[in-house]
């Protein structure tokens, strides 16, 4: 399948990763939706720099802007010596690959590229490299085909006039294609039904409000923003009829960890009846973890809460709750939507196989 | 009991409203926790701009300030004729009452100072205007007493070391006295014992973060806030032993009106079996409504949320679904702290006979 024809015809759905030349443009996500900008990324320290500010996430975008820029910044190695360019790739992928702790895509995509250079261990520096841009390009590309396929499996959830709940964001801006959560929502979209998105504004740093209903508005999509602590409300008078979210890391017994209020939402949501979904593709799954005991949950600064929007929202020297993440048990997710179909939590060996 | 022992001793607990002269003293809570500034109310249209823009808030506090503001508010017309006295208070009566629509104190403080001017249909205006201040004088009092009773039975659920996760501000900024969810923890800090408070930030309007944090933390009270979405997480990694929260109004089947996420952490309090207790005095009771369904939802202008901060934290186009509060079914309510006692939801016959 072209990669043009993974993308939406007919509808306008930002890209939030791409080539430009050897650099990585990526959509400056800290400015929207005041302020539409992109930015090419080059060095390693400017893509750290993007991953940990949150200029590109979204945890398949930063697996893929993770190897687009580690290829990336090591275009100026190749014409030194072949021990300097490996020994350079192994320490700009060490520090790529600890950016972010908790979503599995970042290290899954590292790892491929550490692979291929594994496999070519004769190789010459320029052929490495061509060969690494190469999987980082079949990176990028897999992951637009992987949203299709997710938005394809997703579409069975929906009908006309679905409500779908929906959590930070999961859509195009959180991927190189259509998005994972929201795939489903474009592609019925795409085919002229309506479907209406409550989409949560996910304190702290509010990517439902600014990059979910930008997205999908723009798009012209039917959507409403709610505050995090509406959801329950929401669900009681509005008719809900599922909630979509993405995911972070799926572990081997289907724990999820995703971002910070998706396990409250998965509780009111099993507390209504109404079923919870969680969309992701395949890199997302960490078999070699049991349960979500075991996931790492990075704590973000609690100046985010202190001082979230330029203005002082708590008294500075109050300490902060600043978990990034939570771990929403399997026994609360009706299915993940993935690229190879809907899988029940605990049923995932056709996944482990792959 | 004299109102000075109404008020702590050991603890520094800010007076959100009092007497200044004839002027209704308040803090500007909108300013909080950047700025501390006191305000002085006269007149009838600046009572209800505080009211309606949040300077003064918090459901016993509102009906606290109506009844002072709406004696202030007529001060000037004590020399006018009996009967344009009377339009004017029934004209600002009716004005203050509807300032906001969920609370119920508002409309019961108004209503006292109906029942004095009909008890005096004879009076003069200025002994008129003098019993309605002494009326405006006892709410004020009756509420310190309120809360420090309140704060003695709640204070019956805690113990050392235990943590109170509680949401929006039911403190001393929303009473005249020390709170009513906060009020068994300011009488636990005096007693010596320790105690942890988780305090929701509370969006749209961050009462959890500017106002409760910066009330028990300047009282010398351990807390810690955390976003909305983060409570589900917290009730389930952090040890938390009770959740308390305030009131705007209590029908007669138990069902509780407060700000909205209320409902969501109760439902996720249930999910982790830790029991979810209501603090309000009795005069947050309304027995003319069966059931939550007859509760009025204030509907508030959809930029807090796009705007909230001075800042666009979403779309300008996007809908917003800005309920200020939401409906906590009683089946889900341990226990409402009164002043009279800790009832349970159903078994109010003793309440109603007040």
């Amino acid at each position: 399948m072209a990669v043009a024809e993974l993308w939406s015809k007919s509808i306008d759905i930002p890209r939030a990763v791409r080539w430009h030349d050897d650099a990585v443009r990526i959509i400056d996500q800290t400015l929207l939706p005041a302020e539409y900008k992109e930015v090419d990324l080059v060095e390693v320290d400017e893509l750290i720099e993007a991953i940990r500010s949150l200029r590109v996430r979204g945890a398949p975008a930063i697996g893929i802007a993770g190897a687009m820029g580690l290829v990336t910044s090591l275009k100026k190695q190749v014409e030194g010596s072949g021990s300097e360019f490996r020994a350079r790739l192994a320490d700009h992928a060490e520090r790529v690959r600890l950016a972010r702790p908790t979503g599995a895509n970042l290290a899954w995509a590292v790892n491929r590229l550490l692979a291929v250079a594994d496999q070519m261990a004769e190789a010459s520096n320029s052929d490495l490299w061509e060969a690494m841009r190469r999987e980082a390009t079949a990176i990028l590309e897999e992951d637009r085909e992987m949203c299709r396929r997710i938005g394809e499996h997703g579409l069975a959830l929906l009908h006309d006039e679905s409500t779908v709940l929906t959590h930070c964001n999961a859509g195009a801006l959180a991927t190189a294609g259509i998005g994972t959560a929201l795939a489903p929502i474009y592609l019925a979209a795409e085919r002229g039904m309506k479907v209406r998105v409550l989409s949560t504004e996910t304190r702290p740093l509010l990517q439902g409000s600014r990059l979910t209903a930008w997205e999908l508005s723009r798009a012209g999509v039917d959507v409403t923003v709610l505050t995090d602590s509406a959801a329950a409300a929401a669900m009681a008078r509005l008719a809900v009829d599922l909630v979509i979210v993405g995911a972070d890391r799926i572990v081997a017994n289907g724990d999820v960890a995703n971002k910070i209020g998706t396990y409250g939402l998965a509780v009111a949501a099993r507390h209504h009846g109404i079923p919870f979904y969680v969309a992701a593709p395949s890199s997302t799954f960490d078999f070699t973890r049991a349960s979500g005991d075991e996931i790492p949950i990075e704590d973000r600064d609690g100046d985010e809460v202190r001082r979230g929007f330029g203005r002082q929202t708590a008294p500075d020297d109050v300490p902060v709750f600043g978990a990034a993440f939570d771990v929403t048990p399997a026994k609360l997710v009706a299915g993940i939507i993935t690229e190879r179909g809907i899988f029940v939590p605990g049923e995932f060996a056709e996944l482990r196989q792959a």
